[in-house]
C-alpha cells in the first residue's frame, strides 16, 4: 500500500494517492489498480459484489455513458478546454467521466483483465497500426486511418 | 518522468512503467497521468490534436463502447472471472476495455479535468451517498440505492 | 393527414393513427413518417429546429439508450415477457424505448434518410447476409453469423 | 397481411408495404408493427428466437448505436441533409439508423411493449411537459426544458 499524505495534514485512509517518483519526489498520480483496490472495498464492505456480475457492469457502464453524453448533447462543438463553462458545469463533468471511469475499472477487475497493462498494449498495438511517417503526412485522412 | 525496465533488460521508452513505491521497490501500476501523457505524444506525433475535439472524442468513445458490447450481446449471462473463455476473447475484450479507457483519459484531458482526481472525489461522494451500514443490511434492494 | 379516431369517440388531432388496410378494415397501425411528422410539428410549434443538428441528435439518442440500459443494468438475466416487473416498470420501459425510437426518427430525418425504406432494405440484406438453410442447422453457432 | 404491390410490377412476399390511406390511396408508410412482423419471422426461421432475450438484444442495439456514432465521430459539426456527403456516405448511414431501429422494434416486442403506442403516448407527454407558449418565448434556453 503506498503511503498517504493529505494536504491538510490528516491522514485519511485510501482517499489520497502520493508516491515518490524515481527522483524521489511526491507525485500524485492516481494508478488503475488503485482504483481498481477501493472499488472492490468498496462493492465489498456494501456486500454489492452479489451484483457486479460482468454484463450487469457493462450496462451500468452504458447508463453512465448516456449522462456523460447529455451534458454535450445540446451544445453544438464545443471547443477545448471548455470555454464558458461554470464550475459546477465541468464538476458535473468530471463526476460522469469518473462513473464511466469507476465502472469501467471495475468491469475489467470482474473479468480478470489488468486495465492498465491492456491499454498499455493496446498503445504499442496502435502505434504499429498508424505508424507516424504515414499519419503525419496524410493528416488530413484521418478518417482513412482510424 | 518515470523510470523504465522491462522485465528483459531492454529498456523500451515510453511503453512499460515501473514505479518506486514509498518502500522503495518497484511497482506496476499504470496512472491515469502516464496515459494521458501517452495519448498527447501519441496524437502530437501524427497530427492528430486538430481531430481530437470533445465531442468527436465522445462520439469515437460510443463507438469503443458499442465493440465492447458487441463481445457481450449473445452470450447471456456471463459468470465473473468469464470461465470458458478462450485466451484469443480475453484479449480481444481487454482491447476493447483498453479502447474504452483511452479515449475516455484523453476526452478528460482535452476538457482539462484531471481524471484520476476526479475519480478519487468521485468515489469519496458515493461513499457518502451510499454509506455502509445502511447498504449492508438492505442489500437485497440494491436498486434502491443505486 | 389520416383519419382519427378515438375509441372514447373523442376525435383529438394527431394522436392516435387509425389506418384502413387493404381489407377495408380500420387498422390502428403507427408508422414511421407519421412519427417523423409529429416530431417536426413539435420541435417547429417550441423553435427547437435550431437545436436539431445531426450531432446533437445523436448524443440525446445515446443518453437515451444510457436511461434505457439503466432499466435492466441490475437486473441480471431478464426473460422475455418481462415476469414479476410491475406495471410501472413496464409504463417506464415503454417511455423509454420510445425516447430512443423518437430520436433516432429524427436523427434519420434531419439527416434526409427515410428511416422505413432503410429498414426494408436492411432486412431485405440481411437475409441475403443470413440464408434460411444455412442459418437453421447452425443455430447453436449464431455469433459465427453474426 | 397487408396488400403487396412493387413499382416494378413484380409481387415481393413482404419486403414493400403499401397501404391504402383513408381517401383509398396507395400510401407506401412502413409501420412498427410491420416492422416487428418481420422481425419475427426473421428470427423464428433462423432458429434465433433463443438468442434474442431482452439484455442479449439490448446490448446488440448498443453495439449498433457504436457503430452509428463512428459515422459521425471524426467530422467535427455536421449540417442538417449532410451536404457533402457521397451516396454510399449516405447508404451506410442508413444501414446503421436501421440497425439500430430493427432491434429497438425486436427488444420492444420481445419485452410485450406495444413501440409505436408507447411512442405516441410519449409525444403526448412532451407535449405536456414542455408547452408550447413556454418553451417558444424562451428558446434561447432550451437546456433548461430537456
Amino acid at each position: 500500500m503506498v503511503e498517504v499524505n493529505k494536504s491538510d495534514g490528516q491522514p485519511e485512509a485510501g482517499m489520497a494517492l502520493i508516491i515518490p517518483n524515481s527522483n524521489g519526489n511526491k507525485k500524485d498520480e492516481v494508478s488503475l489498480p488503485d482504483l481498481s483496490r477501493r472499488m472492490q472495498e468498496f462493492a465489498t464492505a456494501r456486500n454489492w459484489d452479489q451484483f457486479h456480475s460482468p454484463r450487469n457492469l457493462l450496462l451500468a457502464l452504458v447508463g453512465e455513458v448516456g449522462e456523460l453524453s447529455e451534458i454535450f448533447q445540446w451544445r453544438g462543438e464545443v471547443p477545448k478546454g471548455l470555454p464558458g463553462w461554470s464550475a459546477g458545469d465541468k464538476e458535473h463533468l468530471g463526476e460522469e467521466l469518473s462513473d464511466v471511469l469507476l465502472y469501467l475499472v471495475r468491469l475489467s477487475d470482474i473479468c480478470g483483465i489488468d486495465l492498465g497493462q491492456a491499454a498499455l498494449r493496446k498503445i504499442r498495438k496502435n502505434g504499429i497500426k498508424y505508424p507516424v511517417e504515414k499519419c503525419k503526412v496524410s493528416s488530413n485522412k484521418y478518417t482513412a486511418y482510424q
